[in-house]
């Protein structure tokens, strides 16, 4: 093992040791339960560490201003740890829930579940296992998540407003995700005006504060932060997460699936309700709409199909309005970090991580 | 509200309070995240609340014997109401995994809120939506679990055993979870003369530390319990909730529905693979065996076919050999209470306890 990991590698070897520990548990539970925990231990791999990125950098803001000392302890190296594993949990649970057959390139979960029931020659319907089997894995990656931030918040300081943090983010998200789904079956009821705003508050809940807000405060939290640290860090992080979900609601649409790991025109197909959605349907005449809505969520749409509506979004004027949209936010969360009592060193990381995220390609 | 609640009634209380505090906290993110809350809040009502009394009841069986008072504190009363509010999450997932369409006689949360989709006038299919609001139901209910938890363990003595015990059981129960449905659909490649012990294995895991041992030593962990005490109520609780688990096997087949709130014969129509299937299989000539493989998990079986299947495991006396085995653990149980250095009136408790959990009806 490296001696003297940076801390994205610390969260990845806090992982392994973690997951180590798990399947020693295990064994005495036969040969079904050690595939399971593998199975979950798979999940863990890959993925860009986002949330554990931000809560390194939020741990760095604080903490690198005080001491000067850039090396976390085992508190936010857990945590951003525990972030990792729940959101791995999140995506089990998410794809479950938007029928997606890939994840990072290979198969989702339920997918993976299901091919083992194939191949152990095991009766009943794969289908069927590999969906009851993603809905405990994704519990038990749940429960793992916490195990993680429990471990590195023993005799930490600041262990229950940390606490607090990582509870608020779970409770928040899970409702988020809730009205995402709600309001792919609620647009019809509800008045087209509202439904940008209505987009905005999803991706505000499960997004903006769930993968970045936060992840920064839950680090700055553990570095001790005081009120306008997490006040200037909540300003940043905020916007830039609106920004990131109105990125991924524009490559979910018009990304490249060599590049994204997931099919052209996914979220035309899964009939997401985006800002980009809602802009282009408040464009559109009264009958151009009523087409929108009935190919919008039509899992069987075709690439000739998925490009009417790609040139549909562009042509409304929707795209652009999103892009601007995403240049705003990103400018309001690059304001408030100028001038913020935060360490200059990480402020400079903040940006990084700030223009990765809303100027990706995947 | 009572001056003087009994502690069983301070849980449904703390539990009341903690709810309200969700609802005040989602207040701002609109109707529908209320209606997501309240849908949550609802899965919380009715049951035995079998594992709150057993936690209170290894705390009293600590506690009493040191210092005669009967009164638990905050972290007992919180975390017995955080095994209430884990268990309604299991359910919510079982009733998924299971297919199950009611539960205490109301329909299960799945079928609730495709019916709040259907009664709403939303677009796409009621049924799917149901499906995955109710795994983001479990999953936000995990959530609140732990957040009880840990509301009850600040400022608690023995704070890190207990938070240890609740994880434990927390992936214990997932694993035996998952290994139940891998004994459904892999039966066929495991040896015939192996099941019983198998299904023996999953009880163990998913019911009997699950339900009554953890519980126990979780109530018992917060009183400061010595090893002594906690290897007793181990000793005790293990042998009673496989019990417990033998006595759900033989309702699950020869329940009335009147009672049990159940369709009759739902576990025969669900495939599950108990210690009573394992029995009759191994007493059944080959010929009859393959015809009650068949049979066992068909979905459509009527009301003949089930009569014909539990008059098999009647014939076969695979019946009297688990009703056997009940009487063996309820009196292993019972002889690990003699003697134990635990308190004499929570010792009369947790015999009730046991012969409710093992002479029920439903």
């Amino acid at each position: 093992m490296d001696p003297s990991p940076s801390p994205i590698e610390a969260v990845s070897q806090r992982l392994e040791s973690f997951v180590a520990d798990r399947v020693a548990e295990t064994r005495d539970a036969g040969a079904d339960a050690l595939d399971f925990v593998h199975a979950a231990a798979s999940v863990l791999d890959g993925g860009k560490r986002l949330r554990a990125r931000f809560c390194l950098t939020g741990w760095q803001s604080v903490a690198g201003r005080r001491t000067g000392d850039g090396d976390p302890g085992t508190a936010v190296i857990s945590a951003a740890a525990a972030l990792e594993v729940f959101h791995a949990a999140a995506l089990v649970h998410d794809d479950l829930i938007d029928n997606s057959d890939t994840r990072r390139g290979r198969p989702a979960a339920h997918r993976a579940l299901e091919a083992h029931h194939g191949a152990s020659g095991w009766s009943g319907r794969a289908e069927t296992f590999g969906r009851s089997a993603a809905i405990l894995l994704g519990d038990l990656l749940v429960a793992w998540s916490d195990d993680l931030l429990e471990e590195g918040l023993r005799d930490a300081a600041h262990a229950a407003p940390a606490r607090a943090t990582f509870a608020l983010m779970r409770r928040e998200v899970t409702i988020g995700q809730y009205l995402d789904i709600a309001e792919e079956a609620s647009f019809v009821t509800a008045p087209d005006a509202e439904h940008a705003d209505r987009a905005l508050r999803v991706a505000s809940l499960k997004s903006a504060r769930y993968s970045i807000q936060h992840p920064l405060l839950l680090g700055a939290t553990l570095a001790g932060a005081d009120d306008a640290q997490l006040a200037a860090l909540a300003a940043f992080g905020h916007p830039l997460g609106l920004a990131f979900q109105l990125r991924d609601d524009v490559l979910g649409v018009f990304g490249d699936s060599a590049v994204t790991g997931k099919p052209s025109g996914d979220d035309l197909r899964e009939g997401k309700r985006t800002v980009l959605v809602a802009y282009t349907r408040t464009a559109l005449a009264p009958g151009a709409r009523r087409l929108f809505d009935e190919m919008l969520g039509d899992p069987g749409l075709d690439a000739a199909q998925v490009a009417f509506l790609q040139e549909t979004i562009r042509d409304t004027g929707a795209l652009d309005r999103v892009e601007a949209l995403i240049s705003d936010y990103a400018g309001e969360a690059d304001r408030a970090l100028r001038g913020a009592p935060l360490d200059t060193h990480a402020v400079g990381t903040l940006r990084d991580l700030a223009r990765d995220a809303t100027a990706r390609a995947s």
